[in-house]
């Protein structure tokens, strides 16, 4: 009796401690271009609220789906949407800057792109359509924001060092629905404190509902441990900051999608 | 043996939801200033890390005990500081105003009451003196700042609505050793985004571990239920902000005090 329970409760922890996490990929489309994106999700739970995870400049990497499967482990389904299409990813900074400013460019394609993805992560079996958020990693994070900006209907959005400049701000701030959490490296010199203050000024006027979460030290791509550790580049690692977000994050989603 | 077990964890449920919360009046001066502090404690337990928490304009008041009572829940040591002196509470915003211009008048003296405060919550018994935390309320929110400011060893400070303007703080931030969490309301008209935006370029120039959250629609006093719900007076209650500020304390501490 004793021997079996302690079985038991070995089989317990082990389906809690190793549950598998499943990645599938999913191609889609945005109108004529082919779009190929991954569903992340454990395997042992039969769904859950789901989250849009966008990729950071260099399009969906090792990174991002190391992000989606900490978000599976959570209990939530992840879908990793792609911006740039099938097989389009960058294989340098030069690339990325190229393929980033083309959708940065074009604001239309850009929310095209995302709410392609967010469409096809809502026709999931396992997602329950009514809980959905979305978050993105520096050019994901602009992304996230701007499907907020769009109107688009999902219970949260949280960017992660994302650039905070749209070109239609003051406008469209008025139509978001979503609650939104802002998670920024306070030293980014890639966003700057002129921007930041643009855009939760322009927020505060359209009374949405928002947190703004500035961390010390921390600077542009702070989540990624790919990024290094030399902040002078702008871009770096800091896994204090990263670890913090993670946790407001989290507390983000018990509060938007429980 | 079933029953004995049922009763078992009855008892243990018992124990942890109905925890008795003490809270003893303690005595004691900054120079020939007699102070009055409340410990807020958790009876059944031995003790554990100490939290400084200091008042806003009024003084000690029904609402910072029940912020003191909170922390004692959570197993926290609560040391309510007085910075008046013994009988000295505000009966109205006027005469609230005319307290609190003294002590932010006079900054040397402020800081020798919060750290009168400080010293007299480290000779409690119950309090580990290796795990302290100070935070505040409005100008409470001053007053740890200013504690942290002064260079005093602690682990972490957290100012909620608290005034960010500091006669020293180019110079002084350099002092700081303490983790710092502001929780800020980000249509808060007694701290503008000038104040805001200075605090915050001086503790990145000191290189201080901070984090530093806004919420939207928040203004001062957003922690206060007794303070109304009208936010064009500068000064209201926000039920959504304050669970929030609160979720950001509690992991500050999980962090800092564990």
């Amino acid at each position: 009796m004793l021997l079996k329970s302690a079985i038991a409760s070995v089989l317990l922890f082990s389906s809690f401690a190793f549950a598998e996490i499943k990645m599938d990929t999913i191609e889609y489309k945005e109108g004529s271009t082919t779009l190929e994106g991954v569903l992340v999700y454990n395997d042992q739970m039969r769904g859950g609220p789901g989250v849009l995870v966008v990729h950071d400049w260099m399009g969906i990497s090792e990174d991002t789906k190391q992000k989606a499967k900490e978000l599976a482990e959570l209990g939530y389904v992840a879908f990793l949407a792609d911006i740039y299409g099938k097989g389009v990813r960058a294989k340098d900074a030069k690339e990325a800057g190229e393929l980033a400013g083309k959708y940065k460019g074009d604001r239309p394609l850009f929310r095209k792109r995302v709410l392609a993805g967010l469409e096809t992560m809502k026709k999931q079996a396992r997602v329950n359509k009514n809980k959905i958020a979305a978050q993105g990693y520096c050019f994901g994070g602009t992304a996230v924001l701007e499907l907020a900006l769009s109107g688009a209907k999902l219970q949260g959005v949280a960017s992660f060092h994302g650039g905070l400049d749209f070109p239609s701000l003051e406008k469209d701030a008025k139509k978001i629905t979503s609650k939104v959490l802002v998670l920024h490296g306070a030293i980014d010199p890639w966003v700057p404190v002129d921007q930041v203050n643009a855009f939760t000024k322009a927020l505060d006027n359209a009374k949405t509902d928002y947190q703004f979460v500035s961390y010390s030290g921390a600077v542009h791509a702070f989540t990624n441990p790919g990024a290094g550790n030399d902040i002078t580049k702008g871009a770096a690692y800091n896994e204090v900051a990263s670890k913090r977000s993670f946790q407001a994050l989290k507390a983000f989603y018990e509060e938007v999608l429980n």
